[in-house]
């Protein structure tokens, strides 16, 4: 009997557990979920008797391995930070390891004794990263097989919500972690366009957007996303003249946040400490030269030229210039704006998450450039099965399932990037309906 | 016999050294230069009798103790960073221990030692701070003593060039540490105006200036430096409705920097590892949209709207768009940059350096609101005989002998802003034409 432990079982679980469980019988495993609070185990154990939950304490090493001991495959769905914790447990007690977050250096230090011991650790096999890789993967290496050049690999993601949930102003809601959402794109942002390195600092980068279409689902903003240099070598692609993974928004989304940007209201460097009745108006004012007339919304307009009514509705719809008191006073701007748009960007009940995802390739073959765009669109059902938790639990499920069927030989630190995974896991995502859309124009 | 230990004997030493070189004989002291160098201390030593140069290993804890022990003063011109670890010597070792950098922390967690031992610690006694400090609180003591009340306080500093030396379109050269000068302001500066918390980030800093004016040297612009916030307590003006301290540069001079700020040339989060042949241009292109055909100058005017031809004559004189190979391809754009510029306003041996404060106050007496502007304008002689160098050390050094003398008897960690500091300090910096000119306008 092969068992798999799953630590984590929180909301982004629901796909992946479901999609073990299915098999537990046919296929003589165990699965132990295991978390930190064991009531939130046993809700997605569903009463099968193949299915054990645990409460584990992780700062506990004894309990950690008392519960990993067990185990013949852990995968690890806890925030990051608290892979490599659960990584040098594994390896030390001698158990595969699986997660949908990326490799971390800390992870790559264990490199060598992962490959000594005969185990798989596998890192960045959910979306963005896994999906992604996975199916660019699959493009890449088919265009280089048949002999052909890639000049330019453009990759865009972004959890947002389907169109018919769009119902305020800025078309968006919190479908994953508000903090990352308020925070995203800071650092500096890298990529290569023509052969031109590109780089592009935090206050410039929801100006610095390129429109992406899908038939199905509209228009997206499109903004670049960390460090997409690094990639070349990852994708095996380091001549490539352009290389560029970027984040998506709704169209409009991107402009009206950069207001925030711009103020200052999405810093995290430092804590403010805000005397009594300061209000969300005076939040926002403290951002703004004094003026001892103008209003809050002229002084916006007059620092910021391009702010249009529109967009200043779109504050105004937030509460951020009303005059109500601050639901917290202590905490960096972004952690206090955090606060106020979790109240108004929260998802009501029957709203549904849509994950979009969009690749643009530009490819050299002996008759011309050959464009190829290949597009995924993933709605949830609702706020339990959304199409966040499929798309990230569903990769990581089925690489699991494959290694565990014993169909993934390879052995050793690993990310999706060779045939071995993508192409099992590619076709076992398209029986559950998580299936790109590609576009060829040749000219 | 009095022994003066100066840890320290670089360029903005000499004032500091001389000075207290003057008395040694007549006082019957005695001077210790120690540096890293003991060929940089024996330079300073003048060939006096008095003085005594030394090398001094920082790592080696033995040999720091060996030189500091025969001293019954310690002076540290180190960078603020080692501060600490000579103040915990001075600690060990009961000595007073006297610099012109920031009070940090971890000087802080010694006060208690520091009281018990009787020993004094006088930290923030040079120039800014120091003669900041010192002037701006005579005023302070000096209106509160008459029971007026301070509404407004505003306090700018800049080391610039004197006006006959302004002769590149920048109206500047490096007088002081560049690394300093490209990382102005980051971080996000605070104050407050009319009651108001005002919050600037990094990217609207140098748009958000007051024109500062002196009779004899013209206007500069000021904009906010760092947490002014902090000085409310400090100057003990905790119910000051405007409290600003800021930084000084030509007029002219931001809204060019700000060009830098915008494209993200002043950046220092991130390494840069450009290829072989990256020109200056293309260091500045790699910041901009990437276009077919069009010159990183239209670009550049482009995304930031307001810029000039006059700022892009500025931004070429500085060699910035020359297609000439980097003089360094690693590291952040900050450090890159800075070598660029370290080049172009390098002084010549002729310049000289030119250091302006200025305190705005608005004071409400009893007759109305009175203002008081007190300005000071110091002009260096050469390049060794700087105007920075005086007024960071001749501070330290008149404190130091005050003490020696034993007409400054507090103990425990200070910083100036007592009378019993400020009043001998100020009234011999005068002596050496220091001196502030205060105009006083009632209304």
């Amino acid at each position: 009997m092969q068992t798999i432990l799953i630590i984590g079982t929180g909301k982004s679980s629901v796909y992946l557990i479901e999609h073990l469980i299915q098999t537990t019988a046919t296929k003589n495993r165990k699965i132990i979920l295991a978390d930190i609070s064991e009531e939130i185990a046993a809700q997605k154990s569903q009463g099968n008797p193949y299915v054990e939950s645990k409460a584990i304490k992780l700062g506990d090493r004894n309990n950690r391995h008392l519960i990993i001991k067990t185990a013949d495959v852990v995968i690890s769905m806890l925030p990051a930070f608290l892979h490599p914790v659960i990584a040098k447990d594994c390896l030390e007690l001698g158990k595969h390891f699986f997660t949908a977050s990326y490799e971390s250096e800390e992870m790559r230090e264990l490199s060598d004794e992962i490959k000594e011991k005969g185990l798989l650790f596998l890192n960045e096999c959910g979306l963005d990263p896994g999906i992604d890789h996975m199916s660019a993967m699959r493009i890449i290496d088919e265009e280089k097989a048949a002999g052909h050049k890639i000049l330019g690999f453009k990759s865009y993601t972004g959890g947002v919500l389907t169109p018919e949930c769009e119902d305020n102003p800025w078309k968006y809601k919190f479908t994953w972690n508000p903090r990352n959402v308020v925070l995203a794109g800071q650092g500096v942002s890298r990529f290569i366009r023509n052969g031109r390195y590109k780089y592009i600092p935090y206050h410039m980068l929801f100006r610095r957007l390129e429109t992406i279409s899908f038939d199905e689902v509209g228009d997206f903003d499109g903004y670049p996303n960390r460090d997409s240099l690094i990639y070349r070598q990852i994708y095996g692609l380091e001549e490539i003249p352009t290389l560029l993974r970027g984040t998506l928004r709704r169209a409009g989304f991107c402009q009206s946040w950069d207001v925030f940007v711009q103020l200052g209201l999405t810093d995290d460097s430092f804590k403010m400490d805000l005397p009594e009745g300061f209000t969300a108006r005076m939040f926002v004012n403290s951002f703004l030269p004094y003026h001892e007339e103008k209003s809050v919304e002229s002084k916006i307009k007059e620092l910021l030229p391009w702010v249009t009514d529109e967009i200043i509705g779109k504050i105004t719809w937030l509460g951020l210039l009303d005059d109500i008191e601050l639901p917290i006073r202590k905490g960096s701007p972004a952690s206090i704006l955090q606060v106020i748009l979790e109240d108004r960007w929260a998802l009501k009940p029957e709203d549904k998450d849509m994950i979009v995802m969009q690749h643009l390739f530009e490819i050299q073959t002996d008759k011309g450039i050959k464009k190829i765009t290949s597009s995924l669109v993933c709605k949830g059902k609702n706020q339990i099965y959304t199409a966040m938790a499929k798309t990230v639990g569903l990769p990581l499920a089925i690489a699991v399932d494959l290694f565990l069927d014993g169909k993934i030989k390879a052995r050793g630190l690993h990310i999706p990037i060779t045939p071995e995974f993508y192409l099992p896991i590619l076709k076992s995502l398209e029986e559950e309906n998580i299936i790109f859309q590609d576009k060829i124009t040749s000219g």
